[in-house]
């Protein structure tokens, strides 16, 4: 049976995250595999590149499930998405080789987390972006972020959760900009650790409000100890923004990542 | 009494709209009066500077009202917003003159329309902009959009509702931007007719469709006859950005201004 890759966008405010609970929570998950299910005709599991947590967003999840063919893949997108709710669509699908797995073919995820750091509150963030008070040194955040970046043991800025191999990571980009009220922190790596990014922004903040110095972050990497780095950052400022594979194999990038660079130019 | 105006922001989503309407419904101005009135001891009531139908959205709505000034003006945006709902935020408060009134006093108000014209939905975009699956000709409705600017009679572009003395407003903007898969109508004038931005947006679309000219929208203005111009956009696509005031008599233009929307362009 053919397989496909989709790439998925989902507003996660009110959703158990992705991963099917298997005790009636609401998850994207659930969602995805009803809406093929109605479309195919018969039952379709998917599986995630990333496993996001409650709350947290997509802009271009990849899943791969199994597929009868039936329906090309250009159709699949539309088709799908009138079986889904307004907060979860395709945005598109692309048959991909049998030995296609959406998270273990995966080259790099990168996330980004929204910070607003506006005095008051915004009615239009509220469900997008962290909203801190605080007085952030935006420079000692950009230099904290620049010492995660490589290959690191990253055990201390991972939950207790599920239990891994090895925390060894390698990281591409950790970087911090500005956007007026908004601070973003971008991250890209080859796998992430149990709730690592959000660590990563609670840490960085940290750094931010004076908390921890930009050195502290290597006593946390080379210590391993969970409580050299800080918080765990709220879920709602966090977006899965994009799964990479190597030439060929998998999606594209989603257009509205290259949009959204676009679009910085437009910006003061 | 002293008097202040506020620069308000809301996500008019799950709002019948800015006005009381005496009838139980949940309007923005119900929020706010009680809001203030919790903070002043007093009861309070405002005047808006526009009265947006149910369903739009504020970057920068401005209202003024008496104050009893035991609360500095600087502390009244986080004294309210204590009192609201997480979709309305006071951004800023300014003592004005006894004679200055949030509509009468002012200039010009701006207005931005957002279409999301990409194939398949937004999950984002969905609360926030029109979503039209059609092609659209965006030089034809830069062209027909340039033809309002200026003082008009716009009768032909209003709705029937509120009967008004004169229908000749003066249009000092009116363009068509792009930004990846959106679009924004920006419109500002010294004066809106009941539903104008909302008449002209659907119209402009006609244009964009090619059922219309953009000489067509001469003939409209010239002839005032409602049947020439097109349909009423959507309420959720549209947004109070500004309102301008002679120098020096209210507040300040926000600076989150078009900041919300150009910033969120990179969500899908």
């Amino acid at each position: 049976m053919e397989r496909l890759a989709l790439v998925v966008a989902y507003d996660g405010t009110h959703y158990a995250g992705f991963q099917r609970q298997g005790k009636g929570e609401d998850t994207i998950q659930v969602r995805l595999e009803a809406a093929l299910t109605a479309v195919a005709g018969v039952p379709v599991p998917v599986r995630a590149a990333g496993r996001t947590d409650a709350g947290v967003h997509a802009l271009g999840q990849v899943v791969d499930c199994p597929w009868p063919a039936r329906v090309p893949a250009e159709r699949v997108p539309p088709a799908v998405n009138r079986h889904l709710p307004p907060d979860v669509a395709v945005l598109a699908a692309k048959p991909v080789p049998p030995g296609f797995h959406a998270r273990y073919t995966a080259v790099s995820k990168r996330y980004r987390y929204v910070i607003w750091r506006a005095p008051g509150p915004s009615p239009f963030w509220r469900r997008y972006a962290w909203h801190t008070g605080w007085k952030l040194d935006v420079a000692a955040m950009a230099e904290a972020a620049q010492r995660l970046v490589g290959r690191h043991d990253f055990r201390a800025f991972s939950a207790a959760g599920r239990p891994v191999r090895s925390a060894v990571r390698h990281v591409f980009t950790c970087e911090v900009r500005e956007l007026g009220p908004l601070l973003f922190v971008i991250v890209e790596a080859d796998g992430f650790l149990y709730r690592m990014v959000r660590r990563i922004v609670g840490t960085l903040v940290e750094v931010g409000r004076g908390f921890l110095a930009p050195g502290d972050i290597d006593a946390a990497l080379a210590s391993g100890e969970k409580s050299r780095a800080g918080p765990t950052a709220p879920p709602h400022g966090l977006f899965l923004e994009w799964v990479r594979y190597p030439a060929g194999e998998g999606p594209e990038l989603p257009p509205p990542c290259g949009f959204f660079l676009d679009s910085m130019a437009f910006m003061p």
